[in-house]
Formats: C-alpha cells, sequence, structure tokens
C-alpha cells in the first residue's frame, strides 16, 4: 500500500465520483467551538463513499476475470458500490448482506442489477457463503476493507481533503473519521501523510463498537463482544481489518468514541444546518466534534459525513426526538 | 439590467458564495424519463440561494449608506441572507416576516443578529411597515426581488450552470426554475442569454401561486387570489416584479404548476435519492421534472433546488406521507 495506488485510483475515478465539496457552517463552528470542515461523502454516487472503493478494486481486475463476476459480504454501502461498479463494467454481482440492513440499502443494491442474499451479521458465516460462492461460480471477492485496491480507492478522499484544505488555509487539524474495518480511515491516513502530514486522522466509531479504538489503545486486535445493537449500522465490524489496522496503528492518533444518541442529535444538526441527510454510521465522526469537544485538539478539524443511506423511519425517530425543538 | 452587473456581483461574492455542484442521479434520470442535472442551492450559506442577492445588494450601496442599516419584507431566505450580509458589515438589519413563516427560518433570522417584526403576508402592508421604518431609521431597503442588484446576485447562479453545463456536455435544455416573484427565474434568465442561450429558463409555481406562468401567458400582470395556503411558503408572492416581469417576458418558456403532493413526494425523493433537505418552494422545480413529464422538452433538463430551510415537522410530514413505501 503507497500514494502510487491512490494516485492511480484517482485517475481511474476520475470523472466518475464527484469531488465532495469542504463544507463549513457558522452555527456548527459556534457548537463545536472551533472552525469544522466537513466532506460529505454522503453526496457520492449510491449515497455513500463506497463507490470509490469498489470502482478502484473493480476497474483493477484483469478483464476476463472481472467478466465472470464479483462477491462480497457488505451491511449496504460497499454492496451499492459494488453493484454499480459491476453492472457499468456489464458483470455480474453477487452481495451477502445482513437480515437486519437498511431496506432503503437492500432495495437499490437490487436495483442495480445485484443479486442479494441474506444471512445473519456473523462475519465467519458470511465469510464462508462468500468463498463458496466464489469458488462455485468463479467470481472474484471484494472484501469491503481488506482489499489494498479498495483501500486506495477511499484514499482518493485524503487527496481532495488535502487540496481542500490547503485552499481553505488549513494546514494543522485532526481528521476524524467513521470507522467500521477501517477502509476508509487507513486509505485517507496514507493520502494525507503523503500530502498533507500535519493534517492527523482519528478514527470515530458508536459505543459498544470501539473495537479500532481499543485496539489502536493496544497495539494489538482487540474484536467486539457484539455483532448487532447500535444504529450504526454501516460500521458495526467485528475487529479491525488484517491489511488496515497496521496502517492505522502507524498513522492514527487515538480513537473517539460516541453514543447512539449524539449520532441522532448530529444528524439532526446535519438536517438542520447543512441540508444533508446523514446515515447514523456516516453521522459518528461529526457527532464527536459536537459532543467530545474536550477529546479534540487545535482551532480547526475535519470530518467526513461518510454516507446518507437511511431509512425514512429511522431519519423520522431522529427529527422526532431531537428536532421538533423549534418548531 | 445586464451581464456586466451579474459579472461584478460574482467578482463581489467570489470566496463567500459556495460555487454548488451540478448533481445527477441514475434513479431520477429513470424516474424523469431524461437526463437530470439538478443545482442545490439549499447547499448554500444560509440555506438557500437568497445570500447571492442580499450581499451583492448590500455590498454594492455607499459604505456611509449601510452603516446605517437596511431593511426588508422576506418569508425567511431573503431574510437570512440580508441578515448574514449586514452582520458581516456590522450593518443593523430589520426583516418583516410573516407570522406563519416556517420558525426555523424566524430563529435562524433572529441567531443572525437581525431584529424580526412579525406581521401578516399582506403585502401593502408588509411594504407599508418596511417603508415606516426606512424612513423614520434611515435604513435602505434591500426588496427581495425587485432590486437590480439583488437580480444580478441571483444570476450568478447562471454562469456557474452555463459553465457546469458545458463540462457536462450539455448544450440544449430547459432550465426550471423554482418562482415567487421572479428574482431568481430573471437572474439566470439574463446570465443564460449572454453565457449559454440554448439553455432556456422556465418558472415553476405551485397550483393556485402561477401570476408568473398566467402573466407569462397573457403578456401582462396577473395577480394571485391568495396570499397563503400552500406549503411552498418561500414562493406565494403575490404579482410578478416590476423588474422581473419584463426580463422573463422577454427571455423565459411558458410557466410549468406543480401540486403541493408533488413537491412533498419530489422532497421524499430529493432525501432518497440525492442525500438533500429540500423545503417545499425548493422543490416545485424537481416536482415538475417528475410529474410534468410531458410538459418538458428535450433529452437533458437542469433545474434549481434553490432552499433547505424546512421544519422538522413538515419534513416528517412528508416522509411519514410518502417515504416509508421501502420501510
Amino acid at each position: 500500500m503507497n500514494i502510487e495506488m491512490i494516485n492511480a485510483a484517482a485517475t481511474r475515478l476520475s470523472n466518475l465520483v464527484r469531488c465532495t465539496p469542504l463544507l463549513n457552517s457558522p452555527v456548527i463552528d459556534k457548537l463545536a467551538g472551533r472552525r469544522v470542515w466537513i466532506k460529505p461523502e454522503c453526496l457520492q454516487i449510491t449515497g455513500s463513499f463506497k463507490f470509490r472503493g469498489a470502482w478502484s478494486a473493480i476497474s483493477a481486475l484483469n478483464p476476463e476475470v472481472r467478466t465472470r463476476g464479483v462477491v462480497t459480504f457488505s451491511s449496504g454501502n460497499h454492496a451499492q458500490g459494488v453493484a454499480l461498479a459491476a453492472q457499468t463494467f456489464g458483470a455480474p454481482a453477487i452481495i451477502v448482506m445482513p437480515t437486519d440492513a437498511p431496506q432503503t440499502k437492500i432495495m437499490s443494491t437490487k436495483k442495480m442489477g445485484a443479486e442479494v442474499i441474506l444471512s445473519d451479521r456473523d462475519r465467519k458465516h458470511q465469510e464462508q457463503i462468500v468463498a463458496e460462492l466464489s469458488s462455485e461460480r468463479g467470481l472474484t471477492i471484494i472484501k469491503p476493507f481488506d482489499n489494498a485496491e479498495v483501500i486506495a480507492g477511499q484514499g482518493t478522499i485524503g487527496l481532495e481533503i488535502a487540496e481542500q484544505a490547503r485552499k481553505c488555509g488549513v494546514t494543522e487539524a485532526e481528521v476524524l473519521i467513521c470507522c467500521g474495518g477501517g477502509g476508509l480511515l487507513s486509505g485517507i491516513a496514507l493520502a494525507l501523510e503523503a500530502k498533507a502530514p500535519r493534517l492527523q486522522c482519528r478514527s470515530v466509531e458508536p459505543q459498544g463498537f470501539n473495537d479500532m479504538a481499543r485496539s489502536i489503545a493496544l497495539g494489538d486486535y482487540v474484536r467486539n463482544m457484539y455483532t448487532s445493537g447500535s444504529i450504526c449500522d454501516a460500521i458495526l465490524t467485528p475487529e479491525p481489518g488484517k491489511l488496515t489496522f497496521p496502517i492505522i496503528r502507524r498513522l492514527c492518533g487515538s480513537g473517539l468514541v460516541v453514543s447512539d444518541e449524539d449520532v441522532l442529535r448530529a444528524m439532526v444538526i446535519a438536517f438542520e444546518q447543512l441540508k444533508l441527510v446523514v446515515e447514523p454510521g456516516g453521522a459518528v465522526a461529526l457527532a464527536a466534534i459536537l459532543f467530545q469537544i474536550s477529546e479534540i485538539k487545535g482551532d480547526d478539524v475535519i470530518c467526513i459525513i461518510s454516507g446518507g443511506n437511511v431509512d425514512a423511519g429511522v431519519f423520522v425517530n431522529a427529527l422526532t426526538q431531537f428536532g421538533m425543538e423549534n418548531d
């Protein structure tokens, strides 16, 4: 893994992904007590950053191999990225998704032409189904984070942040990143190491699923006790990735943790102040900026909003609980 | 009014407004039966395009005059634009707003330091209050659309569209624009006349408030029968503007009209497919693209989403009525 792979992924992705803007909001600055710069990957094609990594990996395959098709497991955002990339190449895609994935993610993945197989959230079980499908049907496995080309694709966000932060006059800041297996975090950390080394990445996870924060603190792999039980469906991975964690351990600061309730509050603030639809797992970094103020250093902070694929019912609940104060 | 004024406004606005992206969505293309290009001004500072015109007008004032302060009437988006621009210049601002304006607009205008005076929606009454405040306190009136510098500021969106459409390979298309008094429509139409004359602007209004469509059809001013009764609070103006209508009559195609129910549906589709929070008045052009398909010509269509300042309760109602089908 190196910056050249990220640059190459950026070339393959040019004209296909949106260079999402770097937004700010005076009201959020005030709430956070510092200048906040927000990279809204909910505005990315497929509603999350995951198309970057999926396209990067699938476009890097040998065309003959690619034509046979791809298979993966995903809670729904990587699913849509892989489905759209495969569909664009005319290749079949099978995605193993958890039964409790948001309906919007399951529907959208199917609409993009992928075959969806529902399974429980047990990662070993999911990996077994994927391995069997791969060997039976000759499909290439595109893992959601433990794949070098996927990490390189997510790293293209780091290239954009380095350039955009420079234009905004931000040379030193923490960069808070929603974290499941660490594909987004490790990719951006690698890109910033090369392009803006004074921007330091930190993971943000939901309470009870802070395997990355604990693994960073220990310097070794720690597993979560549970596989479900947070609203942040996109980032409930069991443990850090084999490819991602060595990069994260080397480059990232300590991890942050937020409550589901603060995640809902952050979603409402994004609704009110940014006019963005953010899914729970995509709001953890913003939640940390708003509600873990003393855990963050510096006058500027950057964060990723990683996705916006949320069921209407969940969004209504967030607005009903925390959004009616002004009504 | 001419393109030089719009270019000058763009210079005064540079580094202050966001150049909002031109988004597209494969699902929306499919629903609309053509390629749809969406300019999301809900992502603009203050949550609507109105900051462009307000800053353009207030920055063009003689500094001595500006220091005494400004006054205007507005249902809430122009209010926020004027409030923020005045606050930035350290000038006082008084805004007359209707009592039934969304709470989020009233709160936000006050937070930006403006004094808010609530009144009914009767335009004559509002203009009278504004005129009295102006003469009593020496405040300059910044009308929401019948002001040449306001129109020039809104026209900067047209400059961006001309450039962005060219990059997307779109040389001929209708440009559907949410329309109240016509400041946005006339400004963009003037800019496109100069920069991309094969992009033709058309107004979109809510049912019962289609004074612009009827005025265009008649070639003379027609008034609405009512002053309230649609959810599209931002664009319920009584009749076309004195400055805007001559420009619109000369440059724009026939006007489109949409129902409040289709507006709510369009808000839900923007939530699902674009991850954008859109207010009712900001969604009328998208609603026309989705639900007035046979009224539109060509393979490509461009539309403005003009704002996202919607109360949580209204958004919840939209999602509850039309967004739960997949849940």
